[in-house]
């Protein structure tokens, strides 16, 4: 099977080409396993790098803000860069350059468009789904006055392109015999133990207790 | 004793203002807890979002790439965005527009200047002194060829705003007698057990068996 190209000149990875992917399905699993994105865009203060909730519906990524949000406004009028990166170890190799780390990390080209009224109840209850799937039924559900101060934003994943290392290290083979250790640090996200809040009197539900797994 | 002021009007925290501190001390503890930040810098095809590794040292940020890095070619002739967030945890309310996350995030504006050859070594060292206190003295150093292949490029900190969020959620009055758990579900990063490389027949140093704490 032949893998994707790259679908545009900007996403085209040049530096350690070997380690890029523009398969969708990898992209999929690198934007679900995050919590936030970071955004680059421009404005008239130069370039700005702001970090945000994000989740995926399809192929589409959404994020949401205040309807006041000057981000959310120029994400309108202009093409932007979201990326998402997970740190996955530190690799340990017998030389300093040799160094190097696993991760995988997406970028994504493209313009943000605002989602209708309807749209984006959909949206929200989406998102709220990535983040604790269950708990929308439960919740008070968001009101007429919620909905209209906020702004719901989704950008095609069409235009991206993933980057991905993995594995041990990679030392030339005159290295090979320095006798230091070498191999992996893996890093990972974990998830702690609930924090109940003070006023609160319920037991927790199924999807509290099963956070840490 | 006063709060630092945000040191420029685009380190401004305007929204949700009173999670932003422009305090040091705090940006020094964002910033050592990263193993990587993300960029945002323009150029001709527009807005960029680029993960890298970094490290501080002092009162400066440092990255490092090979020489023919678009990127860090163009870091040293624009101002740009360099981003650092940790996300803490998913706040559970109420209502479902009183979500949240719990995060750490620091911003820094400026502009990306090279450092000297004799300076390079330095960064270099202390970058592997963050990655992996102890091991600099173990490895093969860089050699001259390895060292005339690589920039080094620091930013200060002084232009840099935090903005972070703890604790519990924020419900309206109105919402706090819904039955429904409401609370914190933390998230950190998490070290696993390091993997030797097949071809190591070393024991683990004591960093490296200390990994996992």
């Amino acid at each position: 099977m032949n893998k994707p190209s790259a679908p545009s000149p900007r996403t085209q990875v040049k530096r350690v080409a070997e380690y890029a992917s523009y398969d969708s399905a990898l992209l999929h699993q690198i934007v679900d396993a995050a919590w936030v994105c970071h955004i680059a865009f421009g404005d008239t203060n130069g370039s700005h790098c702001i970090p945000t909730a994000c989740w995926r519906d399809g192929d589409w990524l959404y994020i949401h803000g205040s309807n006041g949000s000057r981000m959310l406004k120029r994400l309108q009028e202009q093409d932007c860069c979201v990326t998402i990166t997970h740190v996955d170890g530190l690799v340990l190799a017998r030389s300093a350059f040799n160094h190097s780390m696993n991760y995988r990390s997406a970028m994504i080209y493209g313009r943000f468009e605002a989602v209708d009224e309807a749209h984006k109840r959909v949206a929200m209850e989406a998102f709220m789904e990535h983040l604790v799937p269950g708990r929308q039924a439960q919740v008070r559900a968001g009101n007429d006055k919620e909905y209209a101060a906020t702004t719901v934003l989704r950008i095609a994943l069409h235009e991206a392109a993933c980057k991905t290392r993995t594995g041990p290290p990679k030392d030339e083979g005159e290295d090979l015999d320095i006798p230091v250790w070498a191999g992996v640090l893996p890093l990972a996200q974990s998830r702690g133990a609930p924090i109940v809040d003070d006023g609160c009197p319920l037991p927790a539900p199924d999807y509290v207790r099963a956070w840490q797994g």
